[in-house]
């Protein structure tokens, strides 16, 4: 594998043809990146470039996509097009609209595309680096039949139940913990975004549509999921992150409550993400689980932890637990996709 | 993919050049290769009947043995050799001796065997579907470092520790157990080959060698593994299994005797392997954990469970657990398996 191309939202660099480009040891390329005399090229102008590039050394070209960003989302199907791969951690082009995601499979599906032989990975748009998208692919692949997908897919989520609603239960205040987590960097910057649950709604869309049963399940992807917001309601209009963090306390009366009630049912609280097939529910929200279950007793820290069901794996589930987050981790997603890539295409 | 030849130790099918095997409906291929008027090959035979259709079919052709047979395993350098691919649940060839698996590990890396392109997998030889293998290479492939891998590694064992030693603790003895595990078919005919803990050790070989600062670390394979068996040392010489079964309550106090130390500690007793990469001990025994560890509180039936320690997934590991024994998720490892040699070879 050669690196042949880099591109931030500033700045470009490309290396000749026949060529890698010379970035220098660990961690210059940023410095080389930043210093490039080539301004950030727009997608069409870079697709273009890359074909040249891809012409001459007659190498196949995987574009690894590491934004989170819409607009470079909204051009995979130009990527596939000209046969380039792709291998990204960014969840917007997977968990968006229907519309926008059949744009993709059908444009890879092409005659004259899949004859370019580009792949599309994604390993890491749900819970980084662990083995959670390639199980799925597994178990689909070999005539298995999921039942139920169920799990804490947020890091974020994790921590703050973790800490606010442990089995051997607790008396912290929600907003403490949020605010903690938040120092920590565990958060977005405004933790409303985290508390939206859209996160795991994305991912939730991502995972439902590599199972046959609902592949057309979410026309408006995430936004077709029945998602609980944990945002109290008296701060859904509240758009200021600094405001939002110092009023979530006159709010943890709300939190106490559930808390408590899980409590006495000897329970704790996780916000999961579940995909009931047969009853062709996708929810993420908040839901409660006894004190002796594996996402009451085996979780810790920010770690993700997901369950399959199925014909196979019943009525014992298998089970996937580690950190889900962090550029260490996704980075391991993304570079075992790309050598996947490698090993199929190079 | 197509079948194009079956052989099971009495009976041989082969398809005609350009054809693919006519094997009926579901499940009727047992009867159709019982009645094949053509007897088992010799394996050198074998090897040289499906050259000819490689090259009369011009497609890459990939030997999948379902056999736990040393015979079979013994000739995978051939194999190779002539550029088949191999798909296995067996373990043999691979927690043999290191002298036997480097020759086929450097079969597989002459330049005339590259050239045919030749891939191995082994996922069912660990946890059978799990992802185990997939997971530890990717985190090799990817420049993680493995720092520990823990787990209850046998299904047998699993059975038998989660019934004798749960987390509340029990009374239930051990031969009463293990008799009830061999009645219902949990167990090898004869019990005493699960309890002398070589299942363990040939995975803990096999996990092992795909850890770079470990590759050659047991010369004699898993008889190289420092193994604890748990067949009582009056039993060792008890060949007959139901002499053996009927015997071992004269051990019962030995075994309540080391659960009531575990309890004592708020611990429970479990089977595992252990592989400790800085202080290069591989080791299959008895091991207590507390009762609200992973091991004790999460596993049931006849589950396993592993757990990756490395660089990045460190303090806190990354886990897998699910059923790892039973024909349909050993099936589906190899299947897997298959898909991935066809992905990168027809």
């Amino acid at each position: 594998m050669h690196v042949i191309g880099l591109q931030n939202s500033k700045k470009t660099l490309l290396a000749s043809p026949g060529n890698r480009l010379a970035l220098g040891k660990n961690g210059e390329w940023k410095q080389v990146l930043a210093e490039s005399s080539m301004e950030a090229l727009p997608l069409p102008k870079l697709v273009e470039v890359l074909q040249q590039l891809q012409d001459q050394n007659k190498r196949h070209i995987a574009v690894v996509d590491n934004t989170s960003d819409d607009g470079v989302a909204s051009f995979y199907p130009k990527f596939i097009q000209a046969g380039f791969s792709i291998a990204t951690p960014n969840k917007k082009a997977f968990s968006g609209s229907l519309e926008h995601y059949s744009a993709i499979l059908h444009t890879a599906l092409q005659p004259e595309t899949i004859q370019k032989g580009p792949l599309v990975y994604q390993e890491s748009t749900v819970g980084a680096g662990l083995p959670i998208i390639s199980t799925l692919d597994d178990l689909v692949i070999t005539g298995d039949r999921i039942k139920k997908i169920e799990g804490v897919l947020s890091g974020t989520m994790s921590y703050i139940f973790n800490e606010f609603s442990p089995p051997q239960g607790s008396t912290r205040k929600f907003s403490e913990i949020v605010t903690v987590a938040r120092e920590k960097g565990y958060t977005e910057p405004n933790p409303g975004d985290d508390l939206s649950g859209s996160d795991v709604a994305r991912k939730l869309t991502i995972l439902s549509r590599l199972i046959p049963d609902l592949a057309n399940a979410l026309p408006e992807g995430f936004k077709s999921v029945d998602t609980q917001s944990l945002t109290p309601a008296g701060l859904l209009d509240e758009k200021d992150a600094d405001t939002y963090v110092k009023r979530l306390p006159e709010f943890d009366a709300e939190f106490d409550e559930m808390r408590a009630k899980a409590q006495a049912n000897n329970s704790v609280l996780r916000y999961v993400g579940l995909i009931d097939v047969e009853k062709k529910v996708i929810r993420a929200g908040l839901q409660s689980y006894p004190v002796d279950h594996a996402f009451a007793t085996s979780l810790g820290g920010s770690d993700n932890i997901i369950s399959f069901s199925t014909e196979r794996y019943s009525p014992r589930p298998l089970l996937v637990q580690g950190a889900g987050a962090g550029a260490e981790v996704t980075a391991m997603g993304v570079v075992a996709d790309l050598t996947r890539i490698a090993q199929r295409r190079f």
